[in-house]
This record gives C-alpha cells, structure tokens and sequence, in this order.
C-alpha cells in the first residue's frame, strides 16, 4: 500500500528530518521585536529553499511586516493549502530557561523523548511535519499527492497585521478547496483534537502619563498622582466578582453553547484540577457561573500580558514616574465585534482617568473569532486519519 | 573680618571647588544596585583622600554594605557632625536624559548657570558644600574652626540598612554637640528651608506568583489565575475614594497638626497649582480634607514606586505570566510604627491573595518619622546665617 510505504519512510527519514526542524529553529525568529527582523528574513529564506528542492514554485513575498513564504506544487484535486507560521514568541524571562532557547535539543523525558526549544511546538514543529510528510510523500512517490499551496506566516506572535490584506490582495491564488492549520493543541498528550472554533484576539497596550517627569517620590508623594495607582484601578475594574469582564457591550454577540457541544465535552471527563494542577494551579478563575472547559474553550477572556512602570530593578528608588504602561488582550467567541470592543474599552479607560493624567493606546490585533462547519466530510476524514496515527481518538 | 575672607576665598576658588565637585559627580555610585558596588568604594576612596589632605584623620569604615567615610579634625567646641551620602539613584529610564548623567555639565538656563547630572542636587552637591567651606576656612585661617566629624554614608539611596547599627556601634565616636544634614529641600528657589521634621519610610517590594511557569493566554486564560490581576486589585484599594491609605492601623500616632504651624504655613502663600504645573499636573492627588502642604509635608503616603510583570518589551505576547512585582513605600510622620505598619500592610495583601496564588515580601528599610525640638538657639543661628546668603528669609 502506498501510504505504508510514506509512513516507513517518514520513520526511516527521522534523524535527518530532525536535523532540518532543529536547523530552523535555531534561526530566533523572534517577530514582535524588530532587532529580529533579519533573522524572520532567513527563516524565511530556509523554508523557501527548502520547498523549491520539493519542487515547489516558492518565493519569499514581502508584506509591510515580515514576509510571506507561498509555495505551490502539484496536481489534481482536490487542492489544498496548508498553513503555518516561522515566527515565534519571545523568548524572555531567560533565567527560566535552562539553556539557550535557540540551542535546540532532543531531550528524553519521564514522558518520552522531546525536542526542546523556542518554536518546537508553536508552530516550526507543526510546519515541518507537513513539509517532512511531503518529502517523505515525494521520496516514494516521485510526486506530490495533489495540488498543494503551501503558506507560511512571519507574524503570527505578532497580532498578524499583514494576514488579512495579504489575503484579500492573493484571494485568488490563494483559493483552495480546503485549508489545514496546525498551530492549535492536543487535548492530551496521548489524544488529539481538531479545533472547530478559535476565539478572536484582541490587543491594547495602554499607556497612562501622570507628571511630566518622573519625581521623587519624598518631595512630590501625597500631592502628585501616580500613574501606577491610575492603572491598578483600571486593570482591577476590568473584572468584576465573579469573574465576568467588565467592558460594556463585552458580551454582545456571545453565542450561547448548544446542548450538544455541551454534553459531548461533559463526556471528555476534563479535570480542571488536573489540568491547572500541571502548572501549580488548582481553581478555574475565570465566569463563576460556566464549567472550567466553558471557560477554557468557549468564553471570551480579558487578560493583562504584560504591565511596567516606575523603577523595575535591584533594591530601591523611591520615584513617582511619569508613566504606567500594560499590554491587555481579549480572546473573543463567536459575533464579538472586535472593533466594537476596542472602542468600548478605550471610552472605559479614558472614564476612570483622573483630570490630571492622560492615556494613550496602540492597538495590537483585531481578529474576530471563527467557527468551522463541521459537517463537511473533510473532518471526519481527518478525525480518521489522526486517530489512526494515536493512541486515542480525535477529539473536536 | 575673618568670615568676610573666608567667603572671599570660597569665591575665588569656586572654578576649582566645581572640578571637584563634577569629579565626584563622575563616578556612578549607585547603591541599590550590587553591579555599581565598585563605583561606591571609588566614591568612598576619592572623599577619604580629599579630607585627609585637609588635615583630617580620615577613613573608610566597613559596613554589611557600602562603607561609611568618617573623618576626624579640628579642636574646640561646639562639637559638629556633618552628615551626607556619597551614593546616588538610579539614572534609568535613560532615554529621558539628554545625555551621560554621570559626564556633569555647568548649563546656563532662563534661571541660571546649573550643575547638571546625577547626584548634583542629591546630595554630592550639598556635601560638596561642607567640605569645600572647610577648604576655605583653612585656606585662611590654617586650622579648622572647631572640632568637626564628617560622616558620610553609601546607602542613603536605598534604605541606609547599615546607617543604625553603625551608629550604634560607634555612639561614642560619633556623638556631637549639633549635627549638620543637607540632603533636604529648599523652600522656593529663592527661599532656603530648614527641615525640622522628617518623614520616616517604610519599603516593601511585593511578589505574587499564579502559575507555575508563564502560560500561553490562548492556552490558559480564562482559567488561570492571572497575578497581574490580583497585584492590580491590591494596589487599587491600597486608598480609598477620598485619598486616605487603607492599610488598617496606618494612621495611628499620625499628630493633629498644631494651629500654629498651620497658620505659619498658610502665611507661605504656597501655590499647589503652581507647584504642579512645574511637572505637568495640577490637582492635588492626597487625602481630600486636608490643605496641599499638609498632604506634601505632614501627611503620611503610601506610594507604588515600580510595578512589572509579563511581556514588557515591543510587539505584544499573549503571556499569561507566573508573577507580579511591585515595589511599594510608605512616607510616615509622627508616631507611626514602620514595624506596625509593615505586619499590618502584609496581613491586608494575603488577605487578599486568591488560593491559587502565593505572596512573597521583601523589605528595603523601615525609619520612623522624626521632628526636631526647634527651641534650640542653634536653629535660629542656622536661620540667620542662612537668611543673610538668599534673597529671602529661610523658613523652617
């Protein structure tokens, strides 16, 4: 059989298909940080040779950001595109690291043998394996299994700014009669899962300015606000008790859950407990009133990435700063309009600002959230072949 | 008159007292931070020789942190100690200086020729003073004009953790009729002040930690604690609505104000709006009953003077971070108990911590207000002396 003989080579190619993912991920490809823009250029590079030695019509294609890689190759139907994305997250705090993150390593683990390092499993992990799959596909067959788009983002850990236009200016040679997308999770470690729906993303970064100066806090504390205590109150009054967001309209367009969905993940016996308990945690935190996986899959969120201001380093400095600075996200479901959302939280924000201090935002992303159809035989096809391959069957 | 030459010769030598003044200035002596601990002893080492070439027994006394420069001259009552600190704040953010804060520059500006750099006005400046008084009294009169202990401290920038104990320990070296502190304010410009009462402080750096490790927000949140969110509440409600601090038991032994000195500070005219504007705001942010110079200089405050935590560098990263930082102080008057204050302030904060997250408190100092007996005939002599340099009478 055909697809025996591309599995067995897939195994037979593991050492050097190994080599190749840990080559790409030595490139730190970090895209939010444009000191690491040339190195976004040579990931992107890497993959563009690499699918011309498949045989693929590739080329780099510039965007107003990091470029996109486009390959196409093959023939017949039915035609796919598979995407994925070379960029990856920062990499910082690097004291939790135990090595360089751009050091990869095989590692055997409790749990098996793992690779370790930025990008293995978001997303260089999940686009090599497509890619290796094609070589193995090739190796065999001298051709590939049907017409292929393949289409790699450089700004997914970036908000995306170039997806959307890219899209609509290349819709027509970008068109495919279905799309594959690895870059989500396994429900477990030994089971699958084939994501039908992705909450939207949000981002602000909110920058609120007290004095015009940063000052001493003994000559100017008690008289002159604090932009810090400004934006603890902003962030503290973005959830309410139990757990809800509190920007108004937040929830328009929050579908409810259908009883079906709800009974099937009730079937999947998730443990919350378990599952935080894996990163020191025991207690769902988010809608009191919804199950964990409620929370976890289904309910739009608002969370703070990141927040700074005032003195930051060893020991002590008793200063009263200018400014007070955090990075918020929301993940949406299903109509949230994200634009609508991002001016409701600007009028919130600016509401609670004191006379005295001023607020600034940039937008980071606006992606609404996206629900599949599952009931087009693609899915089950593709349940089939995954729960082949593992252990357990796939879940959606 | 013999303090006629004296001042003369401080004139004449004042280019040379500025070369050594920008000497000092040159060196990075910033305490809080354990990389600059070599910069301290320099700044140490410099003072310890030039009050030796004044005909001082002078030396550097070890500490557990940066040493103290004691030096030792002079016969003759009254007994006065002149105290100053050798070390300086942090110069982050940097990009808010227009250039090296430790390459000193003379600038002439709409209010005059100014001494610009790190450590000009606090306090190498002032004890640069001192000194340079002692130079050009010797100059003149060859000896010194009385007995005289300098006593220089490297840690006055965070928290003087040695500065007791080494008092302590050498009560009897270091006792003195008067003692000489010029690392206060002046009242205007034009108008010296001498501080009759001190603010104490009270240091506290905040951690919080959720989870385990820094999670991915589209993996976790929803359901993970975030710490930000628990730092911002407890920051938030650190005052209530009106301005007063909530740490329960802070205003005990704060002192009614006597309606003398009242008076004599509502007879200063201060402008808080003028006050203000010379950083950019304009209202008084403290308790909302009391005048804004009480709120300035008699009023206790609670303040966050930094506060981190997540992704703080460009782009965004949705991070759902294992900690939170702040670094919070507390200025006291009167009576109030540092120690108090800190137990009671740590007991609200865990009061407030959900089950899935840990708090951590690490000190940086504790000093209780202090308010000196201004009936002493030194006070008004020091308000005389003062009054004939400045355009205007000094103010207490």
């Amino acid at each position: 059989m055909t697809l025996e003989a591309v599995l067995s080579q897939i195994d037979t190619d593991l050492p050097e298909a190994t080599d190749r993912l840990m080559k790409l991920m030595r490139i730190p490809s970090i895209s939010t940080d444009p000191a690491y823009k040339p190195e976004c250029e040579k990931a992107a590079d890497l993959l563009v040779e690499d699918l011309q030695g498949l045989g693929f019509e590739a080329a780099k294609r510039p965007t107003p950001g990091h470029p996109m890689v486009i390959g196409h190759g093959g023939e017949g139907g039915p035609h796919l595109l598979f995407y994925g994305h070379y960029d990856v997250q920062p990499v910082d705090p690097l004291d939790l690291w135990d090595r360089d993150p751009f050091d990869p390593q095989v590692e055997t683990t409790a749990q098996g043998k793992v690779i370790r390092g930025r990008g293995a499993a978001d997303d260089k992990g999940q686009l090599m394996t497509f890619i290796e799959a094609i070589r193995a596909w090739k190796a065999v067959h001298g051709t590939l299994p049907c017409r292929l788009t393949i289409f790699l983002e450089g700004e997914e850990e970036s908000g995306s700014p170039s997806l959307v236009p890219f899209l609509e200016d290349n819709r027509h040679e970008l068109g495919a009669d279905l799309a594959l997308i690895c870059d989500t999770g396994l429900f477990a470690r030994d089971k699958p899962a084939i994501t039908t729906m992705l909450r939207g993303l949000l981002g602000e970064e909110v920058t609120i300015t007290g004095p015009s100066k940063d000052l001493h806090s003994g000559q100017f504390g008690g008289l002159a606000m604090n932009p810090i205590r400004v934006l603890a109150r902003v962030i503290a009054d973005l959830h309410d008790t139990s757990g809800r967001v509190t920007v108004p309209g937040f929830y328009d367009g929050v579908p409810d859950m259908p009883v079906e969905l709800l009974e099937q993940w009730s079937a999947l016996n998730f443990g919350a407990g378990e599952f935080l308990g894996e990163v020191g945690l025991s207690t769902p935190a988010g809608e009191q009133d919804r199950t964990p996986l409620e929370q976890l899959w289904a309910r739009p969120t608002c969370e703070v990435n990141g927040i700074w201001g005032g003195y930051t380093g060893k020991g002590f400095k008793t200063v009263l700063p200018a400014q007070a600075h955090a990075k918020i996200s929301f993940r949406l479901v299903g109509d949230q309009d994200p634009h609508k959302i991002r001016d409701s939280f600007r009028d919130m924000v600016r509401a609670q600002i004191p006379a005295d201090c001023t607020v600034a935002f940039s937008g980071h992303g606006a992606a609404p959230a996206s629900q599949m159809a599952i009931g087009d035989p693609a899915f089950e096809k593709a349940r089939r072949a995954l729960s082949d391959e593992w252990p357990n069957e796939a879940a959606y």
